[in-house]
């Protein structure tokens, strides 16, 4: 059976030419980044190139852009590397991946005056009660650019405002996971300090990610030791996936705009098929979210039973975050759904490869099963 | 020109066998391991199985084989993240990898009683030394299994036994990543609490490692987020990565008692060779080091001009560890060399991917070049 994969938001399959890259870099460019000779230097250097290209990309003022193992090692160094004084404000977004919101947590447990400031319905920071939150005392912000949860835009560059106004020294991080390669990221117009992306989700590899730190902001590093990274970040260099992470840039920055014009059709088309087809089906996702993700919530049925429902039609979708999914979501208690929608969350995440007839299918595959469960009462 | 590769210990050529794991699960594995259909938790399961293959490749007790990025990860969460008192005494080996000792450092800057255990001149640690600095108030020691400078191997079992006699609750690690696959590696009988391997050293992929946790042995994480990995370590599974380290772990173990033979060979040969030709000679590397490395101090010469003097026969070498090639090297101040050799130190380092034809050109180009520098007074 053939799968429909709309889980792009939890991980995307790998574009083929990062398989080239880093067999290439495994098999003939593998020397050690900091050894002396010349081989080793070339590959510092193709570093270096990754480093400034992706740089480029992201719009990104002056500063350094640290490679790492991927989003979450991304947020932790923003969050607990960054400069500040014991006991100072902290605010981060109440719908924060729990990258952020449970090393925030873990600076609460230090002492921390760490506040979450709360969301709207449709996952996004609810900005007049997050500038209630913005004190002189205020040293570090991290709200992420794009829900991870339904594919609601923060307004970055207005929060950053709000908070240097008030306190001009203290620093903006916010996580671009799901904002990278899915909608504009312009980081000289955000204004933000610190900016973490990951390769996994741009159809890169697994186990690469970056930080962007803007110069003149002081971080200590998370991991000690050979110094590599400008001393920001040691350990050996994963060559190949730093190169391959900027292959799939390359494509995603050449194919950006196609994209995600296929990438609506689809969402767009999901939607409507629906909503025509289910009453009283809620959206979460706002009309001006990142465009590939929609977030719904069925009524009568319990998300995850109707997503192992659709799975015998080889549709694979989420429930919120993949990486929780383990554990209750938090994140859907924030919502403030009724009782008939709380437990029907599905995510669906779409990417450049799907196709508007798989969409189709799944368009009719969901509302039979979800018929049959609520019909049943299944909940 | 053919290159003649001999810094094994810094990095290695990867398997082609880890490109086809990797591009499989690029591929066509690629889902979230934390999602929750079928397929992901069938990649859940391959992890799984991984773990426990690399478990038993350690003959490691009942416990926790964490993956993570490398060696500076594991060997930082080691430090970092087992639970001990503030200011209590911490061991680490004189002459351990800057992942270890820069860490140290840091403990040491937050009020711990950091101390460091003298080393032996071949890089090995003192045991009567480290015996007097065994206190009950120990609470962490850290020495290395093999050494990546020399290629000496540590008692461990031994200095396991003096300080659980001492402090019995205190917890040994080890950083295993020049030992693994290199010399029989059983953490059983070692008695270690936790030890640190990595993929690249054994021609496996860059970016993954692991950390081995005994049973009953408390550590917190290092990075925080969704939870995988028990807990311990948060962050997507590298699931390419992950399944290409196993690979490689596979294929050490059938080769290895093959690859000794060959890599002592190799090692046995240099040594006899260029002993003959260059008098006043200093081998650093012990007799009954590890097998796979030879470094040696050459009279009269910088190591540093003499590698890039034999780069012109395409032959790579080390001045010791890669990842701190970029400052001056502290450990060679260890080791109590006299004037004429202190600056003259080269690391060489052979993999089963070597021949016996290399090392003899090897030979040929050492001395050559030794020679010409020598007497020019090049130092």
């Amino acid at each position: 059976m053939d799968l429909i994969y709309l889980d792009n938001a939890a991980t995307t399959k790998a574009y083929k030419e990062i398989d080239e890259v880093i067999s290439n870099f495994n098999q003939n460019l593998y020397f050690n980044p900091s050894a002396l000779y010349k081989p080793s230097v070339d590959v510092f250097v193709e570093i270096n190139s990754a480093r400034e290209y992706i740089k480029q990309s992201l719009y990104a003022p002056d500063g350094d852009l640290i490679f790492l193992s991927g989003g979450s090692e991304a947020d932790n160094t923003a969050l607990f590397c960054s400069k500040k004084k014991k006991g100072c404000r902290i605010i981060v977004g109440g719908g924060e991946h729990d990258a952020i919101n449970n090393s925030a947590n873990q600076l609460l447990a230090q002492g921390y005056d760490v506040v979450f400031a709360p969301i709207n319905p449709d996952g996004s920071v609810n900005i007049e009660e997050y500038t209630k939150l913005v004190t002189p005392q205020t040293e570090l912000v991290s709200i992420m650019h794009v829900s991870n949860e339904t594919g609601a835009v923060n307004d970055i560059a207005r929060m950053v405002k709000i908070l240097k106004r008030v306190a001009p020294k203290a620093l903006f991080h916010s996580d671009g996971v799901q904002a990278f390669e899915k909608i504009n990221v312009n980081l000289r117009a955000l204004g933000v300090d610190m900016y973490s992306i990951s390769g996994h989700k741009i159809h890169g590899p697994k186990g690469i990610g970056a930080l962007f730190v803007k110069k003149g902001v002081s971080i200590k590093p998370l991991i000690y030791g050979g110094g590599q990274e400008g001393g920001y970040r040691s350990g050996t260099e994963s060559t190949a996936l730093i190169m391959a992470l900027k292959k799939a840039v390359e494509i995603n920055n050449v194919r950006f705009k196609e994209n995600k014009e296929f990438t609506s059709k689809y969402v767009s088309v999901l939607k409507t098929q629906l909503e025509s087809r289910i009453s009283d089906l809620k959206f979460i996702t706002p009309e001006n979210g990142c465009g590939n993700i929609l977030t719904l919530a069925f009524p009568k049925v319990r998300g995850e039973v109707l997503l192992h429902a659709v799975e015998k039609y080889g549709i694979l979708c989420g429930i919120g975050s993949a990486c929780s999914s383990h554990h209750e979501s938090r994140f859907k208690k924030l919502l403030g759904l009724d009782d008939d929608h709380r437990d029907g969350i599905i995510r669906f995440s779409v990417s450049e490869f799907n196709d508007i007839n798989e969409i189709d299918k799944v368009v009719d595959a969901v509302y039979t099963e979800w018929k049959t469960l609520a019909d049943i009462g299944r909940i």
